[in-house]
């Protein structure tokens, strides 16, 4: 069986819990408490030396590390990755786009909120610059899609949901973004959601 | 023939140059300086609305932006990019980890020296944090390695070449990384291999 280390407030972690619910994979999840510092210690850093989650652990113990990857991984041979190649180019197009504009603006900011005493307080004004930026790009490639990729739901709408849906948490009004409140509804409404916190029994 | 939209001394656009080379792949490139803001005027962003470099433009006139989704696109059916599912999946966890914990850092610590006037200066000692904490995954990671998967070169360690061997301009000095200096050199060995400026003919 698949082991997932994870941490269940975490829209990287959730991204994967959500494709495995998806495709209906079993999988055993530890859970490892970031705000408590359960990812840098020695343990955890023997698994993935960049300290972060989600973490995937194979049954044969290969692991892999970063949200990405793994839904690449995971969703290969699914609905949820495209079988031609451009669209699959594209579709990594929008998984890179997460993690380099979206991701470290809007979870930085969110994740800062959940930690009043954090080192990212300084930082908020320019994180929530960031994230609109990265909000008014998402909000103008949706008009006139129903989807980011090719027009079916995919791992790009999880790997992009997972952050914007919860982004209010950050300090983000998605009032001026009506496609993309649009497109969040059509993602929850897919056979399977699950909600941030989500966990197998 | 492909177009490449980029600016010269991006790191992120050297790694599509270097890779289109080592691959023999001829293009167009049409270069756009970031530094005065070549990428945010109308025409670009209707090309790529994040108003980013690198952009790949393919004779249909489709295009791809993110250099790690080019990178993947344009390895496949190489030796750049491995045969095996599960290695072409630790290909991509290092690309992400690019993206997300490294170029965010290493990249920008670099363009804030390169903009002495630049919105980053203030936050070079975070940056530099940062980077460090990239650089000593990676030197963890090169202890008895020669690449960084399958102990093959290829697009992974492109994508963390391109600002790993600039970092010294962003203020990082790697003396204290000795394996990753022997990979830089074992990267920079390549055949095909080309500097960061080169352009075709």
């Amino acid at each position: 069986m698949l082991t997932l280390h994870d941490y269940l407030p975490s829209g990287n972690g959730y991204k994967v819990r959500l494709l495995l619910h998806q495709l209906g994979i079993p999988f055993r999840l530890v859970e490892h408490d970031i705000l408590q510092g359960g990812t840098r210690d020695p343990d955890f850093l023997a698994l993935n030396p960049n300290g972060r989650i989600p973490l995937l652990q194979l049954q044969d113990g290969s692991l892999l590390a970063e949200s990405g990857a793994i839904l690449c991984y995971l969703a290969l041979d699914s609905a949820l990755w495209p079988a031609e190649r451009f669209e699959r180019a594209l579709t990594l197009q929008w998984l890179f786009f997460e993690q380099n504009s979206h991701e470290p603006a809007i979870a930085v900011a969110r994740f800062s909120r959940m930690r009043p005493d954090g080192p990212h307080r300084a930082d908020l004004p320019g994180l929530l610059e960031r994230g609109h930026a990265a909000l008014a790009v998402m909000e103008r490639h949706l008009a006139g899609r129903s989807y980011f990729v090719a027009e079916r739901y995919g791992i790009a709408d999880i790997a992009l949901y997972a952050y914007t849906h919860v982004a209010h948490e950050g300090g983000f009004d998605l009032a001026g973004y009506p496609n993309v409140r649009a497109w969040l509804e059509r993602v929850a409404a897919q056979p399977g959601h699950v909600p941030i916190t989500w966990k197998p029994n």
